[in-house]
């Protein structure tokens, strides 16, 4: 096996690859990035427990002698080509299981694992109608959504982001049972049908792969797993088991208080009142309270004995609904809500002082953020 | 007590006591700063065990309406000023133990603690005769030898560095006892002689002091500890006990090896070499072997029999003296001791291959840096 490229070309592959190497494994062949070299391309491969990636490399500066399959370390080789300067690296077998990589005058042996003992991926063969998406778009949908998700793995299902596609219209929910993320669009694709919870991980490094992208992402979906394709590069992950919960129940539809914001101004004056303010016991999070005063001016306050007392008063930046309210919640969900948006002007419109609030961007359209208070003694 | 103050004028004042504040500390009332404020003036003291900074505030944009004496917590006020983004903020003492910080339309309550139990700091009259040096080459010097300290305290003494001032030279020398690194000037300050060890925590703290340093340094020297004052600030800290080791000695002085390198070029070969080589089981660094052939071609070699080889020509970048050597070493010292350089050509001088060898560079005068080799087995 022996064959020459583009420094450039193969780091900006291995990148890729890079997302679908595993932290931590009990099999050694899966820190390994598998290498089919064929007469006129290479296939890589690399995954784990939740994702496998494969790209097709092609590229003209790619120049292959001679054929062959070999399996080697990720870190390893990412870490050497990350470092070399030079323009071109010359990878030659030169025993069973020794590769010599070669760039200027620095070389490397990299002792080899056995590529046939590299697990069989089965990726989706793709023979359904796909759904297709634009790049940004899907990537838009991952940044709105997939932060809302759950960490902690006592419901697994929700550390996943539910995707629902139904007549031409897609839903991506995510919530961690405190607050929830929504979005909703419509798409002109022909796909079936689906519902799937697709764990937040495996969008977070589906997204840093979407930045590379030039056209269309195709989406191919199977019971247990999702495919994506994106220009030469296969990205498939398993989806998470179970049903997602019915969130649509839970999001009041009547709110008799709307006040609007700069979302600038009411960000930094959240994160100015979360500097002293006490942490709830169950999440760890800074508790603050808003409150909407009769004169409709809105207060933002924290108190904590030990420490001191912080007071924001903020203006809605336009008229407001409703009289007054006064309402206790994790700084911490709206800064990262409020964080979400693309609009510089957002609306917030609360239900009651006991049930959960809702965030609405004026240029961020269809996109739903979603904060369950805590109750203030 | 009230004053107001400009918001930029306090932060850049915060940031040089935040240095002083302890990490941890038994006793809280040295989390906090101290705050005299007098008719036309504040005075700032913060402290921990190794360092004590006080600092005088009497800028133009200071205004003062009541004096009076109080101890802020510092980590809850710095955040405060920092997240601020009015012009001025506003300090009363609302009741014994409550001040109360304006900012625009944010108000802060901080709880106060007994400025009565804040510890009096005996710093340095300032009566003896101060060495006189430029703030930034004192910072150049800090930057040069304060890297090869010892971290350990198995030693503490080497958790210093050593200053000896004598006959207008100024020496400072600092080692943890598998590397050195000493720097000799001539000063035309006209202070007593001095030999003393400084911590290099404390050098570290003063270094970024010293960025905002307009003038001279001046250094007071005591049995137990120095001062430092730059401009409106007095940085005193303690120093460590007992006699730094008597370094002279172990520096070669005859170098029958002698080879000029271009900086850059050694440092990124170095680099790739390390990322393949095994680790030292004292020290956790990466041992790399550096040779030189008899055609004056330099190799640069690590052997990791789990993972591979690394190789590495280097060509020297000018004459050569001496035949051939076979040198093993931790390739961190190397790649540290070439970043504390500021030239562009260096040069390595080999004693012989168990003996320390000793790097210069061309135009980093008075600049030695030493490395202990391991044994090659």
């Amino acid at each position: 096996m022996t064959f020459s490229i583009s420094r450039d070309t193969l780091l900006n592959n291995l990148v890729i690859m890079q997302k679908g190497l595993p932290n931590r494994t009990p099999l050694p062949i899966l820190t390994t990035i598998k290498f089919e070299v064929r007469e006129d391309h290479i296939v890589l491969t690399s995954s784990n427990t939740d994702i496998a990636i494969q790209v097709l490399v092609d590229e003209d500066d790619l120049t292959i002698t001679k054929s062959g399959v070999v399996a080697i370390s990720g870190k390893y080789l990412i870490d050497i080509v990350r470092k070399v300067d030079s323009k071109r690296i010359e990878f030659s077998l030169i025993e069973d299981r020794i590769i010599v990589i070669k760039a200027d005058r620095s070389e490397f042996k990299l002792r080899l694992m056995d590529a046939n003992d590299y697990p069989e991926i089965d990726f989706l063969d793709g023979t359904t109608e796909p759904l297709t998406i634009d790049a940004d778009l899907l990537k838009n949908i991952i940044r709105e959504t997939s932060y809302a998700a759950a960490i902690s793995e006592k419901r697994p299902i929700l550390t996943g982001v539910n995707f629902k596609y139904n007549e031409n219209k897609l839903y991506a929910v995510a919530t961690d049972s405190y607050r929830l993320s929504q979005k909703e669009l419509k798409l002109r694709s022909k796909s079936d049908n689906f519902d799937i919870v697709i764990p937040s991980k495996s969008l977070d490094e589906l997204s840093k792969i979407l930045d590379t992208a030039t056209s269309d992402v195709h989406l191919y979906v199977s019971p247990n797993k999702v495919l994506f394709k994106i220009d030469n590069i296969l990205f498939q992950t398993r989806l998470l088991e179970g049903a997602y919960p019915n969130t649509v129940r839970i999001i009041p539809t009547e709110f008799p208080v709307v006040i609007p914001f700069n979302k600038e101004i009411l960000l930094s004056a959240v994160e100015r009142v979360s500097l002293l303010s006490p942490k709830d016991k169950d999440t760890n999070y800074n508790i603050i309270k808003l409150k909407l005063n009769s004169n409709h001016s809105v207060e933002i306050h924290s108190t904590n004995s030990e420490i001191g007392d912080a007071n924001e008063v903020v203006s809605p930046s336009a008229d407001v609904t409703g009289s007054v309210i006064n309402i206790a919640f994790s700084s911490r969900y709206l800064v990262e809500a409020l964080k979400s948006f693309n609009s510089p002007e957002i609306v917030i419109n609360f239900a009651g002082e006991v049930k959960p609030f809702v965030i609405k961007g004026t240029e961020d359209e269809n996109l739903l953020h979603l904060i369950l208070p805590v109750r203030i003694d």
